[in-house]
């Protein structure tokens, strides 16, 4: 709770609550605030007898030797990066646990049979950035470098990943690759972000893979006209093109089961009395299945270009003026599929929640699939994988009132170490 | 034609065909660009033996004597300020007509029984400080000066009015007010920037009055959550939410014969993996008449209460799943009442239409309400006023390829001139 609260000097966000603690996170990957909490990753695993390494995506790996060196290190990873209005665990939590594992084994001079190690990955959010888990995805050979590093800011701003590694002296020489930097497991404690856990007064989720996704930029084009002069009918209103189009892609969540949600969206040129000619939005997909999520793909792709056509779909039209057509450009900028994890780290998470629990244990632990991508997803292409989820207050995350209670965080690092010293006995 | 296109070096906005001329403009209110088009506005009147005042505005009055000045003078204006991505018509066209008007004086020699003048006045648009026609606003007394300083930009910046009147050295002494600077009558040149004259084939439209017209800011705040964790039953969408709204507005405006229009939208915290909480979006409404914009306003305020609760209106939740309720605020921003022009001013533009136009006038000349608002509503609360409407290519304007032929603008140009004089000599 120290190191979390520590770090959290670094990138403090909006305030919820009246204690000194009670803030949220405002922590964009490879900001100035970004490299200050990576600093003291650094030095603090050094301090713990790491040795460090970054490679050319700003991962930073720390290494604790093992009785043997000549096999891989089982690690823990997450991310110190953040939402523009995040809070103090999502991510955090998952390090600063990996952190307290590293001094718990130091402090009881643990040796284990094979080396271990915690894993800073870089801009896992997506927010800055817009490709989450992006450098894990690198380091899985999923994701190409090149698309990486020339990856571009989301919010005006001229910025790229390579930009910015570079400025804030993150820009490693090993390459970003499960060959250079290979693992033998790869554990991530979380908190949940949803509201399962709590709702079913469990603490420990067990997190047999996480759900599909696909992120889409959607471009609407219509054209720039007065407002007070322009008839309804005369007009290609982007924005209104696009407005159908959201509450449209809400429509086909409803209808399959999925998930669809847009959380930036600009319009140019920006003036009351101008109809805007000019709309971007993001679109998020998610399903439990790869089939839903390409479904829905399937659907917008035809849906969309009808809406900005101007049929009617679904009655969107109904007791409004039709306009002149718009045009629309969809292009997928990312691409998740359900993740199943490894069953010999499910298991070795499993025994260890039990085995910290105790009797109670099946009454607190819950098996279940992740509603947010994580950078296990990545690496449990390369290496056996699991997660540890815990609860946390009402479900909310991406939210600067996120909150997990202490005794849930300490529970789930508890349940975090067992599972990694289980995995390297075995 | 000379002055527009040479003064259209300040501001050069987009292009739309390959002559030199061939772009839209873009020069906000008292930017910088704003100010070396009005320090060619100062020099060339003064140099066509006008005297010019600077108001507290910024509004530039260049008067030229007459043979009698005991009674105030018959002014021409319009404004050099355009929307950002705006054409090199709207205003541009009516202040270098009054130039031009000045010009044919001087070169014929011609003495007008009372001083004439041309006004420059500022921030017409509306676009850059979120108030149209606000310098002309309070010269009448309507908008008090301090509300118009305090007018902050709209896109994210902090100057006001009063920071970038100071900075660019166009604060003038002169209180801006009908009573230190009383105006005879007021014409105002201006291309229609709708239809209705290209479509009927005319070449001068008689503005009897203007539509009634209010701005609103709309303010919905939800909760940020996580787009993969929060089910849509969950989630309150401030954006999901907002697009109901603005597709409400419109069928609002077609079930009243009315106009509604969205043309700046921001969002927080915009991530496309953060369902956004809080989105501000401004709403322009109008109609004919004065009772239809306050139905208008009146429906919405009910019904956008009842959207953000999560009510169904209009069937707008249909076949989506229902979230979490926002609150919603509605904040009346600016209101114009309809606008009725005085009929000494209407005649005298009737009559100069006829002696310009010649024989074919009658099937020339169209009597006309405009739709957009002018400084004119403002100047004719203080004295007689009216206006010379010509046609625009497709009725396009607030658009880089707005256009008014040559000779349209000629035409206009010298009905304004005729009408100067009439007035003049009635
Ligand atoms: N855990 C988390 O918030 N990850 C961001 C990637 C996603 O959008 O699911
Ligand atoms: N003429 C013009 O575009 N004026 C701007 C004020 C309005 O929005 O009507």
């Amino acid at each position: 709770m120290e190191d979390i609260h520590y770090t959290c000097q670094w990138g403090t966000g909006e305030r919820w609550g009246s204690a000194p603690t009670e803030t949220g996170m405002s922590r964009l990957a490879l900001s100035d605030a970004d490299k200050e909490a990576r600093d003291w990753f650094v030095s603090t695993t050094q301090a713990l007898g790491c040795k460090t390494t970054v490679d050319s995506m700003g991962n930073i790996f720390a290494v604790r030797p093992g009785l043997r060196n000549d096999k891989p290190p089982t690690f823990v990873g997450s991310h110190l990066d953040t939402q523009p209005t995040g809070g103090r665990y999502d991510g955090i939590l998952g390090v600063t646990a990996g952190v307290e594992m590293l001094k718990v084994l130091a402090d009881n001079w643990v040796e284990t049979e094979y080396p271990v190690g915690v894993v800073n990955w870089t801009n896992e959010e997506g927010a800055r950035f817009p490709l989450s888990m992006v450098a894990s995805g690198v380091w899985a050979g999923s994701i190409p470098q090149e698309t990486a590093h020339n990856t571009r800011e989301v919010h005006p701003g001229t910025a790229t990943m390579l930009s910015e590694l570079t400025r804030i002296g993150y820009l490693g020489q090993t390459p970003a690759s499960y060959e250079s930097i290979p693992m033998a497991a790869h554990f991530e404690l979380h908190i949940e972000q949803g509201p399962l856990l709590e709702m079913s007064n469990k603490k420990i989720g067990v997190v047999k893979g996480v759900q599909a996704y696909k992120w889409f930029t959607v471009t609407v084009k219509g054209r720039d006209t007065h407002t007070g002069t322009t008839d309804l009918k005369s007009r290609a209103d982007a924005l209104l093109t696009a407005a159908k189009m959201i509450l449209h892609s809400h429509r086909l969540a409803t209808a399959n089961a999925a998930l669809a949600s847009t959380g930036i969206l600009n319009l140019k040129p920006g003036s009351t009395n101008t109809v805007p000619g000019d709309v971007t939005f993001s679109l998020d997909i998610r399903a439990p299945t790869d089939s839903t999520v390409q479904k829905m793909k399937d659907l917008i792709l035809a849906d969309f270009a009808a809406i900005a056509a101007g049929k009617d779909i679904l009655d969107s039209n109904a007791n409004c003026t039709s306009g002149l057509p718009c045009s629309v450009t969809i292009v997928e900028d990312f691409d998740s599929p359900a993740t199943i994890f490894h069953n010999d780290c499910i298991d070795s998470v499993s025994k260890a929640a039990r085995s910290v629990l105790g009797p109670d244990a099946q009454n607190l632990v819950m098996e279940m699939t992740s509603g947010a991508g994580h950078d296990s997803v990545y690496a449990s292409k390369r290496c056996p994988t699991s997660m540890i989820f815990v609860p946390c207050r009402e479900g909310v995350s991406h939210n600067p009132a996120e909150f997990c209670k202490e005794e849930d965080c300490s529970l789930g690092a508890q349940v975090l170490l067992q599972s990694v010293l289980r995995f390297d006995r075995m």
